[in-house]
């Protein structure tokens, strides 16, 4: 199911592949996040075309809409999206625990309103597996609590000890056929916390480890120390997988310390608003600089955006609100995360992942906020 | 320049072909609106594979936004917007009259205030031209006064002659290399005046004629007629482009009237609203009966949306306020508008016009309002 292919000398960076019910994951890996059953702005013609090799979908949010009598109406969430590809389903904790109101957590679940009508909501950890079968992705994962930072590590450590009983019961519980399930590791900020919750994990038992609780507004050094701080009670022989992150660098960054999957909305949001990926950093294409500009976005990309259009012409569209801007850059955006997970696993195979990724940190000028939802 | 393949034998519908500088067009043909260089939700690429023949770009909005300096510095609308087929533009007189604020017109030309930010603008018959010139449009439109509906006989006699006196300055003036320059007839809903506007506009001598001031508020039967009183003037030899306009129904009972070419809105602005088209009339798809539909937005269509998901994924992304909902829809409407045409085209030179506008007339359940500025 996970086959280790290459491990860089010089770090803890892994080249493998992951197999899954609808194919084969080559990683380290980028997901481009579908919130609401779209990749934002992309079609799935698209997605093929720039080579996703597997996207998220939002429990959550597919649960509140449109709801799970549609999907299972529809046959789960390839068919309804038209994507025959791999789909990770999240369990719907980390949308409930930023987006839903009147939260309410109980040994049995979660009660809560959604954020959209209101409608009180009970899920509990089987019924968030329930969900994920309904909606049939490759890969599901437990339903956990995600505190927030700052976190005492006194509701920190009491509330890893029900996140471990809640994805003892999720793995109990009935998943689809061929779905991997991942468990997910907390712990905040909290070195021992943080190896406290992924032995518990560990000892359950799963298909790939997720490390959550990161990005959730803690400085950037101590996101490094909670990954640094679960990775090595994680079993080689699974997938590690860090949930919603992040910059370039920092995919360079954690895949150094042995991550192999990624999600991030930040290549789709930051298009939104006329932000472009490079090597050395974003620009933002809503600058005047650009409206003489007949270069491309980012010479050398072989991106549809950069083949074919202006960064005068793409930041025309952006000033004036047209959709294709928006398109154009999020295409770019999530070409540049695709390419740049291409270079690790070259990098990776050929030994050369340590000069690359240096090369390529030094190179790039800026750090940008995460968050990783979609819609948050 | 322009050859005539087929008449019909029951009405004045006509099968021709027009030479432009940037390919040849079929027609009848519906010229899908690309406002501020871009047909709203749409790619190029986009366009080809629909098989667009020609798209419209208006130069008010262009002259606006991103400017002329920069349209001249990118060396033209197909360059910037990377669409290397025929381009009509528009004089910009129709936003003049609709958008801008504290207009005045003379003899010379029309002062105004630019509906983004009020700089005090200048624009005469010649300036027009070169403004078009500059775009290097394939068809360029002349400066004409688009009187508001309704309007006195009075007014309206006024200002046909000014516009016929634009008219001559306008053909005098130095259009691009190849620009075919096409006069424009109003005359509201008098038929005495679309005459003396028809013959004043033939007599100056373009490569073709619009009839204009249409759809400007007026009833549709009033419409019918004043493209009635216009046609007969008007000569065989030349297109003619009936501005703005309309239903799929509407269009085929122009084309019946004689009008070779079309451009409008509605396609891809009813789309961004959920509506789709079909031979039945309109699907408003965010209905609730479509939320379990498995079918294809109408049966049989081989549009990249009909062909890849369905109603209930639609209204879905619709409902989620998805961006990939307004595209699919916007692919959808502008594949049926064009296929509209290609099916009269082929209807007109087998002959079978007649029975194939009935049919489909008949079939057709509603009648929507129209309004030819995408951004108006």
């Amino acid at each position: 199911m996970f086959e280790l292919l290459a491990i860089d000398p010089q770090s803890k960076a892994r080249r493998a592949r992951l197999t899954t019910a609808h194919g084969i994951i080559e990683t380290p890996v980028f997901m481009p996040v579908g919130t609401q059953g779209s990749v934002k702005a992309v079609s799935p013609r698209e997605l093929r075309e720039m080579q996703a090799q597997i996207i998220l979908g939002n429990t959550y949010h597919l649960f509140v809409r449109p709801g799970m009598e549609t999907m299972r109406h529809f046959g789960g969430l390839h068919r309804f999206m038209n994507w025959s590809g791999p789909i990770l389903t999240d369990s719907g904790g980390y949308q409930i625990f930023s987006l839903a109101k009147l939260r309410k957590i109980t040994e049995e679940g979660v009660r809560f309103q959604n954020h959209l009508d209101g409608t009180p909501t009970f899920i509990s950890p089987e019924m968030a597996m329930e969900i994920q079968a309904s909606l049939g992705s490759d890969i599901a994962m437990v339903l956990d609590e995600c505190p927030p930072y700052p976190c005492t590590h006194e509701y920190m450590a009491q509330s890893l000890e029900r996140t471990a009983r809640w994805a003892a019961r999720c793995r109990a519980a009935a998943s689809a056929p061929s779905q991997l399930v991942f468990g997910i590791v907390q712990g905040g900020s909290f070195a021992d916390l943080r190896r406290a919750s992924a032995e518990a994990t560990v000892a359950i038992g799963f298909d790939g480890y997720a490390i959550g609780g990161v990005s959730v507004g803690e400085p950037e050094a101590e996101m490094m120390q909670a990954v640094e701080a679960s990775e090595p009670f994680l079993p080689n022989d699974k997938p590690r997988y860090c949930m919603g992150l992040g910059t370039p660098p920092q995919l360079l960054e954690l895949i150094a310390r042995g991550v192999d999957m990624f999600d991030c909305v930040l290549p789709t949001r930051l298009a939104r608003n006329g932000t472009a990926f490079t090597a050395r950093g974003t620009l933002n294409l809503k600058n005047a600089e650009f409206a003489l500009d007949k270069g491309p976005i980012k010479e050398d990309c072989v991106c549809p955006a950069c083949s074919d259009f202006s960064r005068g012409y793409i930041r025309h569209l952006v000033k004036a609100e047209e959709i294709l801007g928006l398109r154009l850059i999020t295409l770019h955006n999530l070409h540049f995360y695709l390419e740049l997970m291409r270079k690790a696993r070259s990098a990776i195979a050929e030994g050369t992942f340590h000069e690359f990724r240096k090369t390529f940190v030094a190179g790039y000028a800026e750090r940008l906020p995460n968050d990783n939802s979609e819609t948050a």
